[in-house]
């Protein structure tokens, strides 16, 4: 439409310079301007003009992926404990058919995360996998990087580009012994956000 | 704005149901019934009603998506020859801090993809690493999931997703003694879907 073509070329422009460039009076265009601006197309400033209020589509889309939480999107995480050998942490690599482990205590609370290229590094090496536990391998907290269930699926996977991780455990604070304590109540990896993307391709 | 609302709420609606809405007469609705269908707000088809016409946040994701082009977003590949040792493998994932290398012919095309979980597998068991070539473990053609300039990255995430890899050699096609080969002049992976992910997220 002519108006909001004009509004969005020109803009801030007041009624006198759209109605001069549509060869019309003011009288005949204020209804017109009024309606769209009533409909929030156009956006009115005293003593400035008019504006163009429709948003643009990267901020609608910018809205959209940060709208959508880690509470929506995330999987199932595969857990094991301290104490298994790096042989059987391999083994449920393949088993489970995911690409990281996260690794928790006794009581269940989160001590580390172990990566297939932590697995790789040591398997590659003389030592007796059957004998070692993911413990000594494991990147271990407080150097983990984690995500809550209110956080998005944007911030989910900046942390995953700005920290290079493939995965992030999604976790929720808990209190024991005076201690602040984390429960893996799922992940967000890579796969999560890659799924995600095609969803959001999806019409 | 109320028609706005109305249309939405209860497309398809006619002008008649509208205007017994707002408790005014259809002359009255009439002028901004135009304006709102001229500013392409509305929709009014022939016998039905009018529908709201605005684009929703849907479907301009879908299409933002969709319009991303390989050639836009594509990463770096490493390549490997096929007489690589395993181990020499390992070493140059390690080096190059990737997850997947793109394995080629002398003559540069491509023949086979080597994952982390490929790698990983053969290095648990009692074979010699130093010995045995990549190309005894890569995953080869035509059985290679490929992804083209042209494709848009919501094929690429489709694919990932669809036969579960971690990544996709982005090829050309080229001839030799009458045969097609491909050329690697690229890769789009789990992370170059993420960090697309993320620029989207950012205003």
């Amino acid at each position: 439409m002519l108006i909001i073509d004009i509004v969005k070329k020109h803009e801030p422009i007041t009624s006198e310079e759209i109605a001069a460039k549509l060869n019309i009076t003011r009288a005949a265009l204020r209804p017109d301007l009024s309606i769209l601006t009533m409909a929030g197309i156009l956006e009115a400033r005293p003593r400035v003009g008019y504006f163009f209020a429709g948003k643009n589509t990267k901020s609608l889309l910018a809205e959209k992926v940060r709208s959508i939480k880690v509470s929506e999107i995330k999987a199932v995480p595969v857990v094991i404990k301290e104490e298994t050998s790096v042989y059987d942490a391999i083994v449920t690599l393949f088993l489970e058919d995911v690409g990281t482990l996260f690794v928790v205590q006794e009581d269940g609370s989160l001590c580390g995360v172990v990566s297939r290229k932590d697995l790789l590094k040591i398997a590659i090496g003389n030592a007796d996998i059957r004998q070692i536990p993911v413990s000594v391998i494991m990147t271990r907290m407080p150097n983990l990087v984690t995500v809550t269930m209110e956080e998005s699926a944007f911030d989910a996977a900046r942390k995953i580009v700005e920290h290079q991780v493939d995965a992030l455990p999604v976790v929720k604070l808990k209190e024991a012994e005076g201690k602040v304590k984390y429960e893996v109540v799922g992940k967000v990896t890579k796969t999560t956000i890659t799924k995600l993307f095609v969803e959001l391709g999806r019409v």
